[in-house]
């Protein structure tokens, strides 16, 4: 049965604490589809090479690891790996550069934001699309769950996979994206689409205190940009009448089914505290039961190492199984 | 005593059957200084990946590794290797990505050619600056044999390990250029310089035939550009009356002493014939005992691929030793 499973890969950038739009966003889709697919998910450390100190990159990964087996992420199903573990990704890189031209790179959005943004951009950032590209192909994955901004990712890696078949024979699967269609944005506590550099987060492994003021932040003034932005989007599908306070509605409406919510947003219209009482109660009952589950395995960090190891033995095997293929067909010899 | 020898390091490209500007140039100084320096001779295959056919590739990695066999490269002495049987330096080029930006490498020789020639540069180009770095940084090289115009590479190298130091602290040591001024410009058949890409070469392992035919086919006419042009360095360095046939007797003297070379060429002057009859059976003097120890040493390929996997082994068993001190510093776990 197992192995009739298609392929599914992901990469989590190891950059510190999630909050609640990673969660809704990404990290629980993972869970969701943990038994519909053979799921690959990585820790990029690779990837985050160069932006952020050596102590950083180690603790956010072990960090990193523990948020996804607190929320669910099972080790036996899935393959839950460092991408530094396999060093073969940059072997594949390394080959991968033979097929991809200067130009092509230079089309890559990330690298043009950056350049636009004035930056001088460092290979890592230049080269990403190749190493990614190896993310995806060295597993043969069939589905790679991205979002509507980032499909470019994938159609990198299926040119890639196409110009080395054309080259070498075929060797790589084609893959696809995977667009979570179902997640909304989630709305900061500014109204706002919720994100660390808005610095308009609930964190998901909040304590009490932290979720108070998170909910007291929640801005409460309608008519802001975002809000009415958001809003719209809302009203559009929803056709009926906006509960108020928008952004605290829809923050809510995360954490509690939706039609119960508009009664109770109708009922306790212009009682602000009352609203953000039950959205405090709310967010707590959802909170709490991760953030326990992640005390109780951050006590035992030998275990999350062992669990890592293991997952990138397991990864390493199904890397040098078509590193063998590959450098048989490049020319290289195998050892 | 082995220990306190300065590193040597120096990488050679799978490219077909040499030349004897090749084997003076180059390749003789690897046997010269083989006693002299610890010294790492690498098949640079990573580097010539998409430059060639898988089997030319392979064929090609073969013979050059026979070839250097043939001229006295001993391979108790000279940890001779494949850069591929090394995958750490792929893993190391990654790493260089986070200290290197792009415009950095826009700036290299070999990339601005290309561009100015307009080809659609491809990746193994661009960064190849950053591979060769790995391969001179990895195994602690002191010093890089190079004629005046690869100084360069030897500059990106420091440059590179430079930058890593300053970020991570005092890992890569140094390099710096071995120029070898003794060897002048080896002329071809034509009085240009020998090189492949003017199809004036005389291989190192020809057979009788192939000298003769090389020996016929020398310019002996007077008055072309590049003949002047070398016969004017000979004549300022040498202060003496210029011998003639000013071509003939510039590949001459690569066989014969140059003194008792000049008396020959004056008694001779005008008789062409004789002078190549002389050069031919030099030229045969030279090249027979390498032919003959390539055809013996070619008859055992499988001792040949057992030294590569040898010393691909020793240069292994140092590569990972940089890289666990390497993935430390970075913050990568050790596996």
């Amino acid at each position: 049965m197992s192995d009739e499973k298609k392929i599914l890969l992901s990469g989590v950038k190891p950059t510190g604490r999630p909050h609640i739009g990673n969660y809704l966003g990404a990290m629980k889709q993972f869970v969701d589809l943990q038994d519909k697919y053979a799921s690959h998910i990585m820790i990029a450390d690779f990837h985050d090479l160069g932006s952020q100190t050596p102590d950083d990159l180690r603790s956010n990964t072990l960090e990193i690891a523990i948020d996804h087996l607190a929320i669910g992420l099972d080790p036996e199903k899935v393959v839950f790996f460092r991408q530094s573990d396999v060093p073969e990704h940059t072997e594949l890189a390394w080959i991968f550069n033979g097929v991809v031209t200067v130009p092509y790179l230079q089309r890559a959005h990330a690298y043009k934001d950056a350049v636009a943004k004035g930056k001088e951009p460092i290979m890592t950032l230049f080269a990403y699309p190749v190493l990614m590209a190896t993310d995806i192909l060295m597993y043969d994955a069939d589905v790679v769950p991205v979002g509507q901004d980032q499909k470019q990712h994938v159609e990198y890696a299926r040119d890639i996979a196409q110009k080395f078949n054309n080259t070498y024979g075929d060797t790589f699967k084609l893959p696809e994206p995977l667009i979570l269609e179902s997640v909304a944005t989630v709305p900061g506590t500014d109204g706002q689409k919720m994100s660390k550099s808005y610095n308009n987060t609930i964190p998901l492994f909040a304590n009490d205190e932290e979720i108070e003021k998170a909910v007291m932040s929640i801005v409460t003034d309608s008519g802001t940009e975002a809000e009415s932005s958001l809003a719209m989007k809302y009203v559009e599908r929803q056709s009926q009448e906006f509960p108020r306070p928008v952004n605290l509605f829809l923050i809510h409406r995360l954490f509690r089914g939706e039609n119960e919510l508009v009664s109770l947003y109708k009922e306790n219209r212009k009682n602000y505290k009352k609203l953000k009482e039950m959205l405090t109660g709310d967010m707590k009952a959802f909170i709490t039961p991760f953030r326990e589950r992640r005390e109780a395995i951050a006590k035992d960090t030998s275990a999350v190492l062992h669990i890592l190891k293991n997952g990138g033995e397991r990864a390493r095997e199904k890397a040098q199984l078509k590193m063998r293929d590959v450098r048989t067909k490049v020319g290289l010899p195998l050892h």
